[in-house]
């Protein structure tokens, strides 16, 4: 176990989890994430295979989810370190804008960070 | 994306869940882990390495954790499936039995399941 990882693990994790509370998440990705990031997504969704590389394909994620949803309010509980990785646990009460309907989604997201930038993000659900 | 794996993954999620909400985590331990199962904590505790191995260890720790803390209510969150793996979000209202603390205790664990057993655990956890 190197605590000093999982420290600065720990740091990036309160940056992006700070982001995320205040609805920066553009700036979370294009600040804290390493240029050639992997995601992971539990599912495919329309034009966006489930494994994709790059932070263009986390923004269109990222714009994709705010064009598809209405978030009405969002609980960010983390981060949680492990190593090189920490957890964050999503909670959001949101409304599917093309169908109206209301969902109570959750999430674990899993971030891998080297050098002080995440390196991997893969994301836990069910839908 | 396998989806059939994510199923039989989710399934195994399941168990565990419902084992952990009726507080029966020796049940779960015995019935859903592989006899080499490896554990990876965030910290090290006393007498416990943050990586061992075994059933007999994931016992161990277990014991420990409930002759430790006295736990007065557990939420538990999940399972959140990713492939071969899944993940829970577990909060803990509890006091530490020897100091009499009161802890607002949160960790994620991803579990690594492998022919309908669960392989490996990992815990992510600040204290």
């Amino acid at each position: 176990m190197n605590l000093q990882t999982q420290k600065d693990t720990l740091e990036v994790g309160r940056k992006l989890v700070g982001f995320c509370r205040s609805n920066q998440v553009v700036k979370a990705i294009e600040t804290l994430y390493a240029d050639d990031v992997q995601s992971r997504e539990a599912m495919d969704s329309p034009g966006m295979p489930s494994e994709s590389h790059g932070i263009e394909n986390a923004l269109k994620k990222n714009k994709q989810w705010e064009e598809t949803m209405e978030i009405h309010s969002a609980q960010v509980d983390g981060p949680f370190p492990l190593g090189d990785r920490f957890a964050v646990h999503f909670k959001y009460d949101a409304t599917d804008k093309s169908t109206n309907k209301s969902w109570q989604m959750e999430e674990v997201g899993i971030y891998t960070v080297q050098n002080g930038k995440i390196v991997k993000e893969e994301f836990f659900y069910t839908m």
